[in-house]
C-alpha cells in the first residue's frame, strides 16, 4: 500500500535533521517518519554522533547507514541526551500529542524524557484541533483483567506484547482533557505507560504539507 | 535471627485472618506478616476460597497449606478480589504506608487495586507518625541511567530484578508529603511503580502490640 503522506513525511524528516549537530547524542523513535529521517540524518556526515534507539527496526536501520546505536538500557546506558526526534499518531494545537500506533510508545517516552530537545515530526494529516482515541497503552500482564475492568473501555492488540513484555492495548473512549486523562491513566495501577505525551516534554513539533513546512517551537 | 515483632506480627495476622468469609476471592500479600496469615487463613476452612498471590513464596505455601490459588495474570486472570490482605513496612496515621522492602510493592499494589477491601496487618513498630524513606521503586530497564539521572537520591537493590523484569530500588531522599512524591513518582518516565500506598487504596489497618489488637477503620 502507498503511503499518501510519504512525501510529507519525507520533506518533515529532512527539515528535523537539521537540528542535530556534530557530536550530539540522538534519541531515533520507531516508524514511518522515522524511516525517513534516518537516511536524512546519516547523509549529513555529522561527527562523533551517539544515538540511542527505540525498536529493533530503527536500530538495524540506523546501523545499515553507519549511525552509531549506543545502549540505552541498564545502570550503563546513555544516562543523558542532547536531542530526541520522533513521528507521532497525533499533534494538537495545545502541544498535547499521541505516541504508540506501533506499540513502542513506553520506550518513545523514555527516549524523549531523557533529551533535553524532543523534537516532533508529522505530515500535515496529523496535525489536528484536539487528540482523539485510540490512545495506546502498555499494561501489566499481572492483575491484567483488574486493571481493564478497572479502566474500562480498553481494546486488546492483535499483536499484544511489547518487547518490554507488557501488554498493548488502545483506550478508545473519547476525552476531553488529555492532561486529565493522563493524570488518570499514570495514577491507574497496571498501566505500565500510555502514549499522551504532554506539551512539557515536547520543544519542536515540524509539520510539512506538500513541501511547506512548519516548525512550532514550543519552548 | 529471631524477629522480635514475631509475636506481635502472628496476633495480627490471626485478627486479620477474621475479615475472610466462605466463598470470598482473597488477595495474599508477600513478608514475614503474610507467612502468619496464611496458617490462620487455612485454619478457619472456610469453604470455596479462592486466592491469588503476589510472589512465588506465598503461591507455595498457601497450596502447601490446602488454600487454593489461581492466575491473577493475563485476560483469563481473576478480575475482581473481595478482599486483600498484606503487611506493610511502614503505616503513617494519615492512612499512607510504604510497601516493597521484599521487592513485591508492584504485584502487592496490583492486587490491593483489584480488592474492594484491603487489609493492612502491622506490628505494632510499624505504625509511624510520618513516613520515612527508602521508598522502594520498580524501574524500567529501559532508560534506566536517564531514570536514575532524572530521580536523583535512588539507591539500587543489590539483587536488583523484580519478577516482572524490572529494577528494584530505592528512593532515599526524606520527604514532607506522600501524595506529592506519590504524584511525582507515578508521573515520573521510567518509574513502573512506586511503594507509596494512598489511604484511599486502604479499608483496614490491623496492628498489634504484644496482645493487644488496634483496627483502624479507613472506610
Amino acid at each position: 500500500m502507498t503511503d499518501p503522506f510519504a512525501h510529507d513525511k519525507q520533506v518533515a524528516a529532512v527539515a528535523s535533521a537539521q537540528f542535530v549537530e556534530d557530536g550530539m547524542s540522538v534519541g531515533l523513535g520507531t516508524g514511518s517518519t522515522v524511516a525517513f529521517l534516518l537516511p536524512a540524518l546519516a547523509e549529513r556526515r555529522l561527527k562523533n554522533l551517539r544515538c540511542v534507539s527505540t525498536s529493533p527496526a530503527t536500530s538495524a536501520l540506523a546501523r545499515k547507514l553507519g549511525l552509531r546505536v549506543d545502549t540505552f538500557s541498564g545502570t550503563d546506558g546513555v544516562a543523558h541526551l542532547d536531542i530526541a526526534i520522533d513521528g507521532a499518531d497525533e499533534v494538537a494545537d495545545s502541544g498535547w500529542l499521541v505516541k504508540g500506533g506501533g506499540a513502542a510508545h513506553t520506550r518513545e517516552k523514555a527516549v524523549a524524557a531523557a533529551a533535553d530537545r524532543f523534537v516532533v515530526v508529522v505530515s500535515g494529516n496529523k496535525a489536528v484541533d484536539r487528540l482523539t482515541p485510540p490512545v495506546p497503552l502498555e499494561l501489566a500482564q499481572f492483575g491484567l483483567a483488574s486493571t481493564l475492568r478497572r479502566l474500562g473501555g480498553v481494546r486488546l492488540r492483535d499483536v499484544p506484547i511489547s518487547p518490554d513484555g507488557g501488554v498493548i492495548a488502545d483506550y478508545m473512549t473519547p476525552f476531553d482533557d488529555p492532561a486529565e486523562l493522563a493524570d488518570r491513566l499514570a495514577n491507574t495501577v497496571g498501566v505500565v505507560e500510555h502514549g499522551l505525551f504532554p506539551p512539557s516534554m515536547v520543544s519542536d513539533v515540524v509539520i510539512a504539507s506538500g513541501d511547506r513546512v512548519e516548525t512550532r517551537t514550543l519552548r
